[in-house]
Formats: structure tokens, C-alpha cells, sequence
């Protein structure tokens, strides 16, 4: 990645709904450069708060979302071939470290442990970042900061953080927002009326609530919204939930059944 | 891939016979750009629905069949050797990004995680897609949308979405076509007449439901018009039935007695 | 691969005796163009009969023996390092679909989920093979065709193919031939008579009776015609039927003596 | 790695309170040069020992953190590909050997074998590194030292060193301070009073008391001095508490009930 | 490899001591290009008797030992990268099929698949070799035959040769030689008396009566003469034994108090 | 490597303390050039024999520590790529094999199974080393010896040597040293008294008794001499067994204790 840090700024502020202390917990930890894990189900607005804080605290963001194929090398950098030989190109995570960027590194528990044990020198007294393959120890900048993201729903024995690595960051725990506030951010987003988007909002309750009953995940925010933009375009709303809510979430035919029904009950 | 635009306009209207309001869905969900998720078994015409939309929509179409060996670089691209050094090559995805294009990804339950994860940025508010390798963060073109086709028959514990991909899409249901349709779809597709057409189609019904009960899936409209196909070349019904429905879907000797005595039933 | 035409004709009639049908089906299948599936056991003569239909429809003919280790780009291709940089290199099966050759892909399901899935849009109205490397969308020459060899007595829960996949073949049951036949098939390809060879058909009936009861597939025609080489080159009877037809396909030692008996009745 | 042995100097003494003899062993050990293990729980102080004694002994320390996907390749060192051809590049273990470094190998039980393998001729009377792909046998030099670190804690049925590797190394135990010294510790590190200080103490002891009993770790010293800094920035100390010491470390609803309870307990 | 035919051509008779008519049936699938499977146990001579055909032939041998990690390149050939771009390097497979060699693939069973199914077109009626990546059909030479070995004591479900590969050979059963013609093989090869050969062959026995009841394999002829050997250059009857025949083979205390015992008996 | 053969050679004479005839078996061994087997469990003086022996005879040593991610190229030797192109660098094996060195592979049982399959044709009476890849096919210098060797205590199902591997070898049992000699050795080797060294090999006999009732391996010499060392550079007798003999080998609370106290026993 190139190191012109313009182009990782957060131009325009997120929309961002605060529901605790969560701004002042972040402002906090940044202030002392604490790594920060972000923990909560999917779709609850995790990124949108990492971008949130960025915008807010003016610096630049560079998100990478994790999975199992990722190596260290994809983090740190790589030699490339050139026609003059080879050339070093700096990994997201280099590139943040130079330029003092908040580094958010998305589902981190999906990735391997050569990437997971390459942030710790990163997240202890040393900030430092050794590219071994280059001979260079890298001295973070004094702005750059660590995230993580972590769903607690989805580890299991086989994916889970090690503890050497989890005893490195401080902790804020998220969740879908209250019945009234999400329904406010739906409308505001979409610029449905806030009583179609408190329907939608007890559409997802229900789902929420099946969460261990045949549901891994209940219905995210973003699926709410989506709904709502295909109302907006005039859909019937039991056809836009059907689409946006139901079908993606389950192939099961009695949730399915379950949640047409709550559809039913409350935009029949 | 070249990025020439040109190339991958749907140039003739594919044959496509609607079955319910799954054109007036899918154009709403294009305008919003939501991605699309087609749910449906084997050969029940998914992959045919997203040509259709395309050319409906006059935009490009980018198809990609995903597999288990696929790379995320597969997707997004890679650099190549050249007599000047490496030379970068954009991936189907990264071209569907840049031109605007409809970007189908095919069975892509059946692609390794970096493959999917890699699509999160480019379905949420963000609609970016970051080329790590090679330093750029591409913004989707305002055409670009994406479309993943996926069979709920197929998943198991050990493939499946992730809830934070899943929850990413709004989805269609699709099923074969009801009889009186399929068989006008076959008779329209293959020129026989709509009484040997209907005669196929009530064999087809036969293994349908058989599904679940020794086949793991039933006889696909597909199948059915290379059967139609035998038969307008002038083999006997019952040997291109045998040749087209039966010998390629199973290999259980009950089963084939089974379709095989149908046949006779039918074309007796 | 090269491209060129001429080396993958078959110059001469391979000896080919139909047992039923099979050449008619075949025939209709490539005039309509649909991908073939050869079922049958091991040594029956399936690719014997693809080869015959080669050189009867006067068509190149390349053949590809698929094994798990094979990648989608030993079919398709790859670039090469060269002097001048990287240069592409067309698989087989691209070479296939340019110049319009039969491409016969023997043992399918022996190969791994991106070989078989590269298959799919040359076996449905696209008859299209991405070069997603190249940047290349090859339209399958108007001669081309896809034929698969596939042996159900194989396959297991861990290694079949995708229904998918199969869905898109019309399929053709191979057994071995009848007694009669056969002893005239090895006659006539080995020149020992007619008497002896029924005495070698007969033995290949007593092992392929035990199959399911201790071994996995019955003694093949081809094992037979080597016992009758051995015998024509001077070697006893008892003696040549050991070597070529029972050490060969099992180390039981009650099999071994259940078959060795069966040849001292057949040849004492 | 370059060998300029200046920057793996460690350029301010790290502070670092002894527990027992710890110095004095370590100090026997490496005038002897004999290979050294460091036993104990995570963030109780083993790096900062291991720096501190560098510091103490004017010897450079280069530092690698172990992982599962780490070769001995990273270790040794590699070809690079350049202009001129390949070019030998020493890793971090052989600049160690060559410039009389401490090697500091972090969690090694993380690595794969051949990483655990290669240091073999370095722990014993030979004190030799193969470089077999460079052609060269390298002396250690006289100043160099090996040091693994090890937490018992973490081991497995397989994960664990051999014996054949346990057999090359003296060992030392660490584990947390106590009390009154660990609280002394953090109010040096972040300024806080003592008072607040043994309070976070107390908290980290419940903790440690639940090792086993639904914790696999407990709160390690770094985690109390991580909220230490927060309520040093004016956040209170529950909030603190819950962030850096709770949060992080578990998701289980009941253990995070437990260790609330303690906070308002200690700090109600 | 290179394709000079002198340097595989057996210069010098090996000694063999035929058991049956195994030379005589070897000569006639040679006569007919059969391929041969040789089956036995460790060490009883198959590798050997091929040699000793090779000789007798006046035939090139080319002998590959396979391995689980051995791919079909390493066969067949591969691309090296030269000043002049990629140079094409045949496999010893590919050089033995040019020159008209024996190629003797020993262990076969535990090559990779990809390895075993590129021998199948040399193994029929083509008699042919697709270098795929080189874009050339090779016919092999008029001389060329395969030959592989396979020891039946080995086989497990995990590892066995598929059907269509083992009915493409010819097989001969080998075993270790009668008690006499062992004893006086060990005594022509060594040097020793005839007396004391026996001795040892009579440990050889015991020990192939214990396989099946703690040993995996009996002695193997090849263990016989090493003993032998020892004799020769002054070592007593039992240290020999007990260095060459008990402990290369197992590592049971039982076990070896029997063989300890016997030698005992038998030289005592 | 470079086949500089001054630099294998052993320049001093290792002490060494035979233990039976031990030297007069490996002697005539080597006159025959019989491949060697050392069986005995973890530092028990094995490497140590196989180089004084090395020194004994006058002949070069090259010494591979084997590990399961070593592949027959590291020990046989690769291309590496050069500003004129590909040039071959031999590995240890093939050095050896060319200047006749003893080459000894530490732990073979370690390796995968291609880097043991890969001496069998140098360790029988071809004595050849076939370089594929290279086209050349080696003989072995005369004075080439291939040595192993080979802990009987770990081997396991998963892992163990192939017995087509095993029948290639003569072995020698190795054990630790009976008490008294174990004593002298280190007292020799450290300097330390006799009767402060027989308290040591006390303790090493209590551990050694525990093996398989808690402890994988009992304490190895070298353990014993490292502790030796300490107490020489005035550490207590109690502290330098704790730190060199009990935590390097064992976690087991327990296992501690009651080492623990034998030590308090012993030095109390």
C-alpha cells in the first residue's frame, strides 16, 4: 500500500448514534494508545464506530477484514519482483504504523496465528513492528493506534483469540441498539416515517429473540435498513421483509414460516 | 481481465419466463444497488434470471463459477512477471468494480473464506474494494452491483455462509417453474410439441419427488430440454428419457427401476 | 498445448463391436452438442468407445486422465516464464474448445472441485470458457464437445460429483460385453482361437461374479486379452491366467485360491 | 536482518523488580552461555526480564515472536531475488549467532518443528547454525546466548516441545509479583496512588482465583496497569475496571457477572 | 535427466538366483510390453530380479523410488527457469519411454495419485505420454515397459492402488528364497561357509514366523547378509546377529529377548 | 553446501567414554560401509559416538538435524536462481555421498517420508544417489557411510520408520552410563568434584525411574553436566538442580515436588 496518508481519512463524518459512554471509554484509550477490541453480534455497527472515532479524532483509518487465508505477509508487506529486482511493498498494518493511522482489524479471530502474534510487539510497551524480511524494526508512530473486531457468538474451541494475545487490548462491548433508537436511525437513514420503521424494528425483535432457537444471528441493523430502502422504492413491505430480512438469514422452513408470520402480524 | 466494457453486455435477450414479481424485486433492489442473493436448486434457472435482469438493465455482466481452490487474488487479481517486471492484472471482481458491471458470483458457498470476505467492503455503505497488493482503494462504480447465486439444498455444517456475510444481501427464492410453465418453456426452447413436453415434465415431477428419498436432487429443466433435444433429433422418447433424466443423476439401481418404469408409464 | 489439429485425430479405426444402441445415442448427443457421461466399470471399453466415435465423426480427440492432484489450470492453461517475459500456454482443454475437438476428461470424479467447476459454462447454452488469467472469454468452437468417463462402482460419500455438475451430461451405462462377444473380441484383437478365448471369458465371469464378495471390480477385457498374449507367446494357460488375472487385481489369499481354483477347472 | 549490532542494543535500563534469585541464576547461566528457558503465565513479566538482563549485561537482544505458520526459513534466512541475481539475507536467529546477540525466541512452543529443530547445534557443545542452503556451517560467536520463553498453561497433547528440545535448556519459573510489590509496580508504571493501585489488585487476585474454574488466564499485570492509565485520564474506576480488566479477557456472562461484582465490591 | 542410453544399461550381471519360472514369464510380457507388477515382501529381491531382466535384456533401466511426496512432475519433467527463459527438463518417466528403457517405479503404492494415473495411457493400447505443459504427445519407444513393485504387507485402506491402475499389469508373486537356496545365496554373495549360512537362515525363520504376532516383516534376506558380512570381518556370531538381524527391526523388549533367545539356540 | 571436505572434519577428539564394544562393532560396520542405526533415548551421548568415531577413522562428518518439514531437496540439493540462470547447489546428503563423508541424520524418524525414501538407493549394493532433477545419477565416494539415528521411546503409529526403510540398517543400542561412569564423565567434563558429581547422577536415577510413571524422558547427562556448570560458577547445589534438571523437563506439580525433595535429599 502507498503511504499517502490523505486518501485514509474519514471525509465525512458517519452517522453515529452514541448509546453509553462509549465515545468518552474510546477517547480515552486513544488518548493512551491502548489497542481497543470492539466486541458485539453482526451488523450492530461496529466499523461504523471505529469510523465514527477516526472522523472524530481526525486521523486516518486503514480497515482490513480478516479471514483463515490471510498470512503475515498480507499485514506486514512483501517483496515484490521488479524489473530492477525486488522491491518492498508495506502491508495495511506497515502502512499504519508509518503514518500514525488507526489500524481496524475486522473479525480478527478468522485470521491465522502468524497474523494474530505479529500485532504483539505492536501492543506492548515496545511499539515497535519487526519486518524481519527487511531488516528494519519499525517504531510505530506516535498516532497509530490498534483495533480489533470480535464476535463472542461465533468463536468456538477451534477459533477463539489466544489469551496472550487477548490480555493486549482493552474491551467495549456493543449490541443492537434500543427499540426506539434504531428505529430513529432507520428512519433517519432511509427517510421512511418512524412508525414503518418501528414496524421493522419489532420485525427484527422477533428474530433477535430466535437467536439459540434455530437462528445463529438475529436480523442486523444494515438488514433493517435495507428493508426500509425497498419500501422506500415501493415495494409492499411484506414483500421487501420477505427479501431483506427473511431469505437471507435462514433456509429453514418453519423459521422461515415463523418470521412470515410475524411479517404478517404486523404490516397485515 | 480487460476492461473493456463492450464485451460483456448480454447482447440478446436471454429467454426468460417470469413466475412471480421477481423482475419488479430485483430492479428495486438494482436501483438501491442492494446486493442479491438467488436462492434455488440444481438447474431451476437462477444463472438464466441474472442474464435476463442484465440485458433488461442494459449494464454488463460479469459471471464468476467459484470452487473450493479459488483465491481471494483469483477475484481481485494479481501481479504478473513481464519482460518490464510485475505487471498488476485486475480480477473479474475488480473489473466488474471499475466499469460498472453486475458481478455474479456462482455457488459461492462452494469458495474459501478470503474469497467472500473480501466482498464485506464492497456491500456495505462503503462500496469499496481494497487492492492490498497493490496499494489502491477502488471505489465501486455507481453501476456496480453484486449478485451470488446459492443452493440451500447443497450447505452443511462445513460450508456455509457466515451470518456477517449472509446478512450483507437481500434474497430471492427461486423453485422450477410450475408444469403447465415448464413445459412451455420446453416446447418454446426446443420446438416439440406441448404434449410430448408435457409428458417429459410429468417425469420430471416423478424423481422431484424422489428428492429426499434417494436423490439428492430432482431432474432439472435442463435436463429436461436435453431430452426434448434427443427426441426433435429423432431418437425414441424412452431411450433419450433413459439417456438425459436418469443415467446422469443417479447411479442407485432402484432408483433407475423407479424412473425407468416411469418412463414406461408415460411414453408406454 | 499446441493448437494444432492434425496430431489429435485418430488415424485409425479403433476396433470398436457396439453392444447396443450407443452409437445412435452418441451421435444424436453430438449433433445436439450435449456433454456425454460414459459410465461403467473398470476396463470395459469406455475410452475405446469414445476413440471409436472420435474417428467415426472424424473429429480431434483429446483426452485428459484426471487425477486429484490436478489443478483448473492444467486444463485451461497458465503463463509460462519466458526470455520475453510470461507467455500463455493454452491447456488441453482450451486447445479442445479453440480447434473443436472432442475433449474427453477420463476418471472426472478423481479431480479436484476447480477442474470440474471450470467445466460449467461449456456445458450450458454459453458454451463459453473464461480465461479469467488472460482476460480472455473463449467461445467454444462450433465442433466442440465434452465427454467424461465415470465409474459408479467409485464413488463414495467424499468423492462424487456435484449434482451440479452431473446435471449438466446426458449419460450412457458401459458394462462389459457379453460372453459370446467378448471371447470373439479377444479372439479377433489377440488371435488365439475362439475355444481358449471362451475358456478366458469364462474365468473373467467367476471373479466378476465375486465382486461385492472380496474383490473390487471383476477381471476387465483387458486383463483378459493380456492372458491371451501371454498364451499365444508360448506361456501355459494356468500359468498366463495367474499372472494377468488374478496377481494383478488382489492379495487375498482365499480370493487367489478361489480364482486359481476356477482356472485349474476351466484349463486342467 | 542487517547485523548492525547497535540498534538490538537495549538503550534504557527496562524496569524490572525482582522476585528471588532470578538475576543471579541468570546471570550463572549466561556466563556458562547455557541455553535458558523461561517458564510462567501470560504478561507476568517474562519479556521484561528478558530485556532487563540484556540491559544489565550490555549484550544486544533481538526478540522474534513465534507462531504456527513461522519456518525455519524466518529463522535462518533466505535467497532474496534481486538485479544481480539471488542474494543471501540472515535471519533473525543467524544475525544473533553472527554479532554475539541474546536470541530471544517468544512462545516458542507456538512454532512448527523445523523452527524448534534448527536451534538443536546451537544448544550444545557444538553452539554451530547449519546454514545449508548457503553452503556455511556459522560458529556462534562467543557472546551469544538462546532464550525461549514457555507457558505451561498453554500446553497440549500437541503442542509441546519434545524432550529432545526441553533436554537443551535450564529453566526458570516466573509468575505474578505479589500484592504488595505488584501494586508498587503498577503505581511506579502509571502514577497513580498505592491505594487505588492495591485495589486493582485485589481484582486481578478474584481473577486469578477463577483460573481453572471458568478462566483460562487470569489478569495479568499488564491488564492492571491498562486501567490504571484509563483512570489516570479521568475515566472512573468501574468503567475502567470493566474495560481493560473484564471485557478482554472473557465472554461468559456469568464470569463477567462475577468479576462486575467484584469492581463494585472493591471500588463501590 | 539426460538422455544418454549408456549410462542405464546394467553393466554387470547381478547375481539371481531364479525360484521358478518367473524369468521365463517375465521374458514373455516382455516379448508383449506388458506391464509388470512385482509383488513381495522387504528385502526378498524384487528390485533385484528387475535389474537382473534388465541385464539379460540388454535393456536401459531407469529405477524411481516413490514416495508420498514425489508429484507427477517429478516423472514426467518440468520447466526450469535458465538464462534464456524456461527450459523444458524431461522426467526420468519421459526419458525411459523416449530411450525405449525399463522404468521401474519401486513402491509405487506410495506415490501420490496425480503419479500413478499419468502412467495409465503408457499402459494400454496408446502407449503414450501427454507432457501437457510442454504441448507434446510422446509415443513411446518400441523398447519401453513399466514395471512397478508393490508389497502386499503394506496395503491399507488409506493406501492402496485404485482398480483401473492395477488392472492395467501383468503381476508375479515374489517371496524370500527357500531355506537352502537362502543359505547358499548368502554364502556365494559373502564368503562365508555353508554351515554357518544356514545358522543364520534359521534365525531369518524364526524371525518370519513372529510376523503377524509383533513383527511387521521378517528378516529380510538383505539383514542375512549384512550379518553375514559381520562375520566376515571378525565379528562374533552373535554380536552380528544382534547388530544386523534384532534390533534394525523392532524395538519390543519381548521381541527381542525371542530373537536374543534364538540366536542363542543357534549359535550358542 | 560447498564440498569443501577440511571443514568436515572433526578436528579435536571428542570425548568419548565407550560403554562395550560399542567401537569394534562400528568399526567393522564401517569396513563394510553398512549403513548405521543409534537407537537410545534423548541425550544419552549418541551424536557424541557418532562423531568420535568420525574422528577415530579420520573421516569427514556431516551432520542433518531431521524435522517433519524437511523435503528430499534439502537433503539432495535444488536450482537456485542466479543472474545467469538456474545453477545446482548439492545438499548435505549429496555432499557427503561425493567427498565420502559419514553423513548422519539426527532423529531421521522425524523427516517426511521423501527424505527417507531417498537414501535407499544409497544403502544397498547400488550405493547410488539419483539427482533427478539435476539428470545425474551418483555413486557414492567409497568412504561414504550414512548413519541414523533413532529414539525408540517416541516413535508411534503416526510416526515411525517405513520397515522397507529399517531392513537397510545394522543398529547399536545405546543407554546412559552406569553411575559410577556417569560420574566421572562429568566430573571430567566440568571439573567439579567426584563426590558432588555422584550426587547429581543420584538425582539423574531418580528422574530416569519415573520415566513412564509421569515423566516422557528421564534426565539426560547433558542436563547433569549443565548443572554441574552451574554449581561450579557458585550457585547452590539445590538452585542449579532445580533450574537445570527439574523445570526444563517437567510442568507436573506433582513430578516438581517429588524431584524437589530428592534433591533436598541428596545435596540437604
Amino acid at each position: 500500500m502507498s503511504a499517502d496518508t490523505e486518501q485514509y481519512l474519514v471525509k465525512q463524518e458517519p452517522y453515529y448514534q452514541p448509546q453509553e459512554d462509549e465515545i468518552e471509554l474510546y477517547e480515552a484509550a486513544y488518548a493512551e494508545r491502548l489497542p481497543v477490541m470492539i466486541k458485539g453480534p453482526t451488523g450492530c455497527g461496529k466499523s461504523r464506530f471505529v469510523e465514527h472515532m477516526a472522523w472524530r479524532l481526525g486521523k486516518p483509518l486503514i480497515t482490513v477484514a480478516c479471514n483463515e487465508d490471510m498470512t503475515a505477509s498480507d499485514l506486514v508487506g512483501r517483496y515484490l519482483l521488479d524489473s530492477e529486482g525486488t522491491r518492498w511493498l508495506d502491508g495495511p498494518l506497515t502502512v499504519a504504523a508509518r503514518i500514525g493511522a488507526i489500524c481496524y482489524l475486522d473479525e480478527v479471530v478468522e485470521a491465522r496465528q502468524d497474523t494474530t502474534v505479529v500485532i504483539h510487539p505492536l501492543t506492548d510497551h515496545r511499539r515497535t513492528l519487526p519486518l524481519d524480511k527487511k531488516g528494519e524494526v519499525l517504531d510505530a508512530h506516535e498516532n497509530f493506534q490498534l483495533v480489533i473486531s470480535y464476535n463472542p457468538g461465533y468463536q468456538s474451541l477451534m477459533k477463539d483469540l489466544k489469551q496472550s494475545t487477548k490480555q493486549r487490548f482493552s474491551a467495549l462491548d456493543f449490541d443492537y441498539a434500543p427499540s426506539a433508537l434504531e428505529a430513529s436511525i432507520i428512519a433517519k437513514e432511509t427517510g421512511i416515517d418512524e412508525e414503518k420503521a418501528t414496524r421493522l424494528v419489532k420485525i427484527g425483535e422477533t428474530a433477535r429473540n430466535l437467536k439459540g432457537h434455530g437462528l445463529d444471528e438475529g436480523i442486523s441493523t444494515r438488514l433493517l435498513v435495507y428493508a426500509a430502502r425497498l419500501v422506500k422504492r415501493g415495494i409492499k413491505p411484506r414483500a421487501a421483509c420477505r427479501m431483506a430480512l427473511v431469505r437471507p438469514i435462514t433456509d429453514d422452513k418453519d423459521i422461515v414460516a415463523t418470521l412470515d408470520h410475524a411479517i404478517e402480524a404486523v404490516f397485515g
